[in-house]
């Protein structure tokens, strides 16, 4: 096993058109979450993944499972809970700055993660652990099951990835500061975006958060910059790896998870920590590309292909 | 006002095609309350109708907020709860014999109804109450709106209409049994369907069960009878009433709130009891020959074309 | 040529969900017009047919022209009016018993075929002139056109062949049933329904209104029973064809006009008039298990591979 | 009552894809009037409006109702015209420099529209009375109900806003000219396009077409000038408010009646001139960031969220 | 493992409504595979299952992948052919009496499958191995793989499970009838249909279709009987186990898949054969009420349900 | 007859959403070949178009000669072979940079065109012959054909046409320059692209490419510059002729197909080559502007509004 990962992935309905939700008659539905994107970005690449989760005892649940079980992500370790449904979401995009979120996670059955629910041999099979801050945020035993599985990890070797994803809405700031300071600090690789870094070490530039993130015990930081590419920093080696141009960004959501699922298949494949952030960079762009968190998710061939036209056409012009 | 509501409307979205919900990627979405459905054939059949509820703050309440009232029905006394989300649910026909549900309505909006959202004033400008047996098994807040509304009617002479409409799903049997009872007992028409009575006072035929009702304390009782049509009872004033032949049952959903607005529009109309009931069953076949709750509710001129052209069918067969 | 044609097409709107049209969002457009109707029949079955008609100068109108031209029907003697509009119009099940249908063909371009747009060396090549009852009904110039082509065929020896096609809502009774009279009597072969014959010469059995018919002029006389087949005189030849069995009726539009594109393919072909009806049967039925006027008609294999399942599943039962 | 308005709205079908309308074979269908959209946006911002028009009596004219109602318009004053259909129309994107539009209007239900429908009471309950110069242009009957109105308000010291909306196709240059010039001088408020302006006046800049309307009689004039915002005059106050920046204009239909929205919104809410003419700016903005007149319409909430998020961009860029 | 299967799955492209397949501009995709869909079916139930095939080097080859994996079928023995590509075909329903196949399916990828691609050691882990008459039509090297297959099962103690489903386009009907016998002869269970075994073993009623298949090798013969259920006959213990009735069949293509699923899933808990095939009838009834081979597949809860809500109608009608 | 051109034609499919195809559930089918989006070009401007082609027996094929001959193309040329299916392929945008097409053409019908399918007497009817650099790389026998069809119609006055547009994946590079070298060398016109004339001549620019193939042979060249125009060279008549500018290119296929119909549309037209490479850009800048190869097609009102609209903006500007 390459990759554990542990969270929630909910259902997520969005409108086949733009404009007020109200209006909206058709809806498709898929499955969303930033733990189960990356793993599939990287099961996509031809690494091993596993999954550890719980969903409802419900067809919305069976959607989920089958799915990412589809995209040959391992999924025996997700539990089903009868007494609670899977979550969901609904998302529309209202105007051009606008777009509105609606939860039913309250409750969920992954909401019901338990510490007990938490395989510790599983993870010991694999090199690394990777989490998210969206799990700690959504009940007292998703935050105790996280930090079980983190130390259960580190006391064994499996490198810890951490990806802050601040959800503002799910907890206060005081509280979501001091839990990401706390995870991070218990992490090897942390990768958090440009904006979330100064959240949590108030308003400062890269280099500097990048170095209040390793001075807190990542071993590796990766600051993730928008359209200008990332930043990474482990020990002396250092620099800001550009992004992938394109030309149109069509969805945004779900790039910082093709991101992460580039950066660790770098590593695993025995890449430099710059060729690996490269490569996220890559993965990046290209789900921007496409609507849908990992329909845009490259395999081998499409990335090689993406990345080698992007340094034609940047010659070329 | 003719006739003012209480209840639940939830969005409803349902797969655009059959078999396992899993498999779905295409869902549209509906208003649906028994409640709303019943104002909404009112309405469409020319009388005025309010409705009194709760949504949340969010698009999906828009919604109904939208269609509700563009149907003409009063919503001026439906409320936004922004601490709540509205109900939402999906509905899924499995295979042949087995339609499924996936509720989304625990803590919602509209179970936060109390009796101090009741506005007295409202109910007194009618002449009917409806009310529903969903309504009660909500919540308990949800359970003392609605007996205090109905007291409100009874001692303002109002009259209560009141449709049993028990989701076993919702609350205990024994406690249903009861709540119904004492419901029935305040209303001065009862519409409960053949299985609902036989679940109220035992296995038993429907005119023991009508008359079961109206010792119970209604004045007019009528027993839904499905392709039998109905049963309707009042004093000595009694009798079946043959339904409206249709050859396809495309969507039995909605037909007994179909049905209830038949029979009230037929005594605002000031008909006879068997005729409204039988304006009753016409409403509940044409319902039934059209998916959704209310695409199908007639407007005067389609009903009168309905009922003759099964009456010209009938002869001529 | 085989056969020419003459009439309006329209574009027919239909909702794609059954129930009240208001609910609709979503429409599908077809092509809808009973002669290009057989004459497309007639087509798909190896036939040479032409068009005379007249569109307005706009999309709608190329949007006939190129279907029906799709098809193999020669449309070289279609005209583009540009001061009138393409007719269209709505087509919606409200419930199991009612089709509603909004017309926008009012001073529509095909209103507006005068007897100059009527080019008779193009009559003259074919072998039978085919009109239908709907035509003179759009307006005087239409009346005076229809009469004019009829005239030219007869006194050429091009055989007229006449569907009644009814349409009350167009002219009053009276009128109707005259100008039926006068085109049935300037035709050889006419296709009467059975409720049309009853409306034409009161109320009767199909023999007599079959002779009345004869009486009335025409050498052949075929009056459509629906579900019983059809019944066919011609001098002493005459009889009832069963009509092809089918389980179930998805779509009974278009019906009758297959059935003239199958009983004029049979004579074209040289078969005696009782076979042809039997053809003409058999495309009415399989246009019926369609969707769409057109959507079911057969190519020679489809109808050869139809009649003998249908009579193997006959002798079989 | 804030504001009421008298016109036409239709149903409008356009093609799910872009191209030559003639290869559409799925259409949309929407509710479109100048009117009501600016109506509806008011609505929307919590204002009370009411709608004087006729519809016909069908299903289509049916939808129109259900949906101004549902968005919170008062729709008391629709009459329903037997006799004549509701106005429809088609809109396809041909290609990028080439929209096209069909209209089947001519002799519709709202053509009919005479001063006797029109109330003069409920026209004196409200503050603004809002028109456009379409009406007008519809029959004569329309224009003899538009003028009026205007008179009616004038009277009685409701202000009269008018939006020239000048639709060339329906009447020709000098008489659209006069007429246009006519209403402007009978109203308080006057909201051109520039175009609209230099068509009126001739070719001038927007500083001295204001003027020019101002000395025909209105005492606040305001002239859209697309991209760059607007300008506004009434005596000495004057000035351009600037447009609040997009990135991408999706449809710019019903820019300028949400635009109308927005100043009267800001002028009942007591707002200076500016600021309602910069709510204006922003309400239009948002709408043309969305498909559909009205689906882009904001509530409170969304407005103050985009303009806010729109400094804040416009500060960090 | 409890069952491996060989054999081709395509990719299956359908019409979004019936008629001539030249009207469809919009098609629907799917899975299709005889073995698969027992596969999947078994699954669904709770069995471990493997599946040896081949697919190309393409999205549709993985596509395939993704379902038959997400389905819990493991896929570790699929390859992928990058010199051939994924099959595929087209199924329309021209009318209800025909429904139309195109393939493309000669040289795909899964034709090219040879001995050497079946791992002797996955088919040992299985207790039976599932194979159909498809196969051997496909390609010699497939029917070389086939009998490799079932030379190696049977040397083993792998029961081998054989459904004839005899495509008659594939070959010719002397081949068939000789290698079907072959495989029948191999096999411990054979699964054929009436109208199968009559080809085989020319025309009989099904206890001596059975007694043949028997006497050619089988130990347990299981004709499948369509509506009236299926009869079984291992040694002496025979008999007819009736279907369950249901009102409507949607789309019978499936059933007999499922049919295998339901009996190999009985047998693997242990249940009689006569309660095997009982099984086999209500899964096999279930498909036909559902569109599509796999989207009605029952889990063991949903079988309960259908099985015991059948009973209860059987018992109250 | 105006234009003759030979070739395949073939059904598209392409994904109702972009991203990896395999995620993929709804397709649109369309018709799809170089020389019939020529045809259809030429015919929508009024021009007399034939093709000679072949199709399998089967419902695609039907497709295709439906929509071909509905734009007035005549296909009383098209051959149909029961042997052969109708070419198909697959594509899908994977991502911004990455549009992948799977061909199902190998053996095809239209593979399957011999000399003796060529009917000498209609390409003599004919003014110009348009062929493509497609055909001849299909099978041996489409390569004998199309230089037997550019033989005939030199030797008898009839213009030859040709497009290079070479499809890589077909054939090997150094025969598709031999081959296209030779074609270029019998035709009068030819129209590359700047990149295929590149590959032809290897790497140069496009004066000298165009000098290279008229020493080559042809009288006419064009070389198609995309965004910048085109260059055209015959004899001392030389220039470029800028595009016609556009805002967003939604899909660039087709644009050289349209590109020669414009351009044969001017020659016939009688227009000089500069004007009528000016009518090719247009078209070929309108083609780009709409999803789909002939949507966008232009007839002649649309084409001179597309040009003057342009014109006056680039004034305007």
């Amino acid at each position: 096993m390459d990759v554990v990962g542990i969270g929630e992935t909910m259902v997520l309905f969005s409108p086949k058109a733009n404009g007020s939700i109200r209006y909206a008659r058709d809806f498709s539905s898929r499955c969303a979450g930033a733990e189960t994107n990356t793993l599939i970005g990287l099961s996509r690449l031809g690494h091993k993944t596993g999954w550890i989760s719980k969903i409802g005892k419900d067809e919305l649940g069976e959607f989920i499972i089958s799915t990412v079980r589809g995209e040959g992500v391992d999924t025996s370790k997700v539990l089903c809970d009868s007494s609670a449904p899977t979550g969901i979401f609904f998302k529309g995009v209202v105007n051009e700055k606008d777009t509105r979120m609606y939860y039913y996670r309250k409750g969920s059955a992954a909401s019901k993660i338990t510490p007990k629910d938490i395989d510790k041999q599983y993870i010991l099979k694999a090199k690394y652990l990777y989490i998210t801050g969206i799990t700690p945020a959504l009940s007292q035993s998703c935050y105790d099951s996280i930090f079980y599985a983190a130390e259960v990890a580190r006391e064994n070797g499996v490198k810890v990835v951490f990806d802050p994803n601040i959800r503002y809405k799910l907890w206060s700031g005081a509280y979501a500061r001091e839990t990401i300071l706390k995870l991070a600090g218990m992490s090897d690789i942390v990768l958090p975006g440009l904006s979330e870094g100064k959240f949590v070490f108030e308003d400062k530039n890269y280099e500097s958060i990048a170095q209040d993130f390793a001075d807190n015990g990542a071993s590796k930081v990766i600051i993730k910059l928008g359209e200008k590419g990332a930043y990474y920093l482990s020990g002396d080696d250092r620099g800001v790896v550009p992004s992938v141009k394109i030309s149109h960004v069509v969805d945004p959501v779900g790039a910082g998870d093709g991101f992460a699922a580039g950066v660790l298949s770098g590593l695993l494949d025995g890449l430099s920590l710059k060729e690996s952030v490269s490569r996220g960079c890559a993965v990046g762009s290209i789900v921007t590309t496409v609507n849908g968190d990992i329909e845009g998710l490259p395999d081998r061939e499409t990335l090689k292909y993406f990345v080698e036209s992007s340094n034609y056409n940047e010659i070329n012009r």
